[in-house]
């Protein structure tokens, strides 16, 4: 590795550092117990918009991506996402987390109390994807660098803090932290790869910068509704609907 | 008109009277002079990025109408925004708007602070109207049904309550409340006219709904970031900063 790459991985690693979405306030109500039953189901049905979006994602980088063993190397994340034979995949995860805070399953999948703003700040990363270079492309990927540090601190703030919290309604966590290293692994060599110039590595790091956009919009819009000053937009989940209990011990 | 337009029209009136963002508080802190002085220049950065981004919008309309008498129609509103030699247009006079209130309006200009949800807002506009329907298209920009009740309101709420509110700042909305009403009633009558099955209806209406979720998103960003919880975003705008004076009269 040359001292050039060093100092780019080290760029944006600080991009993480600075803007990652482990330093939000709602991480840190939700991991340390702080969170209502009501707001980790609207945590839990705003973040399926995501999980769900990310294969129709990865999709749209592979439609662009001429070199099949780039596209193989890539495929295993809409495999981790949608499941096979073997595996169910995070999405279905994600569903069973939903059973187990009390949601109905299919409300849920139909994203439909989905906060308009979350989609907005989603489906521009699905475009995003679409639109820019493969380089951007994939450096925006790269807020998996910093995931495996928190959902290491959810998996453990949720079974400490909340009684829904149990090996299989945690699965889509434990799973990524097996699949995200080597996912990141693979994103980060080919970026430092391929970022072989100054405008290059800075076009990269604005893809990071934006991708930590997309993520911190997400949880903005889900305290703004659902905790500080909890004004819930038009439209969007009301508390006390499509609930298949009343209440979630905490 | 046939029942069937009427009772239309009806419903769209309707989706204004429950979603349209003048029900939303930012509006009436803004209005009554609630409002500090970096709460205004908050407002005026975020939306230069809307005022900046409809002719693009209008642009994108354009490239797929086939019709050179629809084209026709709705050039004005392009011209209304980017201006002519007799007209300096609307981006400009939220300039003014800019100087007015203190601001740099080269920073303005650049929508380097705008807040990433006003963007990711914003930007879903305009490819909603690249990638939708022209019946959709059409639709989402009837919020201006809506639009001349509030400049008026404006107008007045800012006259009365902010030294920096004149003729010359406030020249957008006055020139809005004039462009206004002549598009959304060829917009509304083109909408009826076309919305000819209950399927179209249902399209148009949710494409309206859409366009006011795009409007109250950049409300509960703006509300979210620099009222309450008053958490601004990594990257965003701080107050302190691209001003041209210390204090705003308010």
């Amino acid at each position: 590795m040359t001292p050039d790459k060093d100092a780019f991985e080290a760029r944006l690693r600080q991009i993480g550092a600075e803007r990652y979405h482990d330093r939000h306030p709602f991480h840190h109500l939700l991991h340390s117990g702080g969170c209502t039953p009501e707001q980790v189901r609207a945590w839990v049905i705003n973040r399926y918009y995501y999980q769900a979006s990310i294969p129709m994602k990865d999709a749209a980088f592979m439609s662009r991506v001429e070199d099949p063993a780039l596209r193989r190397a890539w495929r295993s994340r809409i495999e981790d996402h949608d499941g096979t034979d073997e595996n169910e995949g995070g999405i279905q995860r994600w569903l069973r987390l939903a059973d187990a805070v009390g949601l109905d399953r299919d409300y849920v999948a139909s994203t439909e109390g989905v906060l308009p703003a979350t989609k907005f700040a989603v489906d521009a990363y699905v475009r995003f994807v679409r639109d820019k270079t493969l380089l951007e492309a994939v450096a925006s990927s790269l807020t998996e660098l910093f995931a495996p540090k928190i959902h290491a601190q959810r998996i453990e703030g949720l079974l400490q803090n909340y009684e829904f919290a149990d090996d299989s309604s945690l699965s889509y966590f434990k799973n990524r932290l097996k699949e995200a290293p080597k996912d990141v692994a693979f994103g980060l060599a080919w970026v430092l790869d391929h970022a072989d110039t100054a405008e290059k590595q800075d076009a990269a790091a604005n893809a990071l910068i934006f991708k930590t956009n997309v993520l911190w919009s997400q949880l903005d819009a889900l305290y703004s509704a659902y905790v500080e000053p909890g004004r819930i937009p038009p439209g969007a989940w009301q508390p006390g609907t499509f609930e298949t209990r009343q209440k979630v011990a905490s």
